[in-house]
């Protein structure tokens, strides 16, 4: 079932952390949109809306929020879902697998980055394992997303997910 | 498991056929490689080599031969498998949920439409009911594919898997 997808370096970027807190919370931190809204985008912006629908073909629905108030929605699908092991979710397609519309492959937004993210985290004796595997369709794209920030933003998400828990747990 | 996926009129097309052959042996010739080369593109067009990896994220590897001997691969990813009802697949990715290569929206060529294909199977007393549903981005995209010949071409298709169908019976 839980098949491993192989790491492409030229096309994937990859981000592993250990997280002081047990891999049933970091679960529901994945999956609870109001969990969610609370660390998926680094501060000061935030997630004003999430809806999560958590099966293959199901919405991932996110609405980022700048400092300023002006909000970004952004649809994509969930391909996987294992529970207390593995979310996979793309941007190439919106709800019910539909391809998304075309992203111009000079297109410089943010945004336009065509991705499938594989999160996976396993318990380990200090909590929990977790990776983000995040797949592009060439090394531009690949490229792209590393320089607007990937490694900082995605590592800046990830530590907000382990404080948030953390108070959850106390 | 067998959720509906709904049809939007603006954005999809639907093919619907009755075959006069049993629902098992339809599943057969969708997912077995050696048969669906024998019917899979309009003759005199050919496929040349097939590969199908049964399993959401799993490789959907076609090569279409025109008669001249030209050969045009094409790898897309299989979405979802639930025996003699359904097949999907996407052309937006690859193995492994990999985003394809970003498809520029005004390339006129057939093998740049980004869809997501839903083959249903249902057994009726004439033999099966089968219904493609072939999802896009945009209208333009879905208008495209219908001038280039989609209802023809997937029509001339499943008449010539009823007949591959009907031989193996025989």
């Amino acid at each position: 079932m839980t098949n491993i997808i192989p790491v492409d370096t030229k096309l994937d970027l990859v981000l592993k952390r250990e997280l002081n807190v047990p891999v049933s919370l970091v679960w529901r931190g994945l999956t609870e949109p109001e969990l969610l809204k609370q660390w998926f985008c680094p501060k000061p912006w935030g997630v004003s809306d999430c809806r999560l629908d958590l099966r293959p073909g199901g919405e991932f629905y996110t609405v980022m929020r700048d400092p300023d108030g002006n909000e970004f929605p952004s649809t994509g699908c969930i391909l996987e879902v294992i529970s207390e092991k593995r979310l996979t979710w793309t941007s190439t397609m919106v709800t019910d697998f539909r391809p998304a519309k075309p992203v111009s492959a000079d297109d410089k937004e943010c945004a336009n980055i065509s991705m499938t993210a594989i999160i996976s985290i396993e318990a380990i004796p200090e909590g929990t394992a977790y990776t983000a595997h995040v797949m592009h369709a060439t090394p531009e794209q690949s490229k792209l997303h590393e320089e607007m920030g990937f490694s900082e933003g995605w590592g800046t998400t990830v530590k907000q997910l382990e404080e948030l828990l953390n108070q959850e747990i106390a």
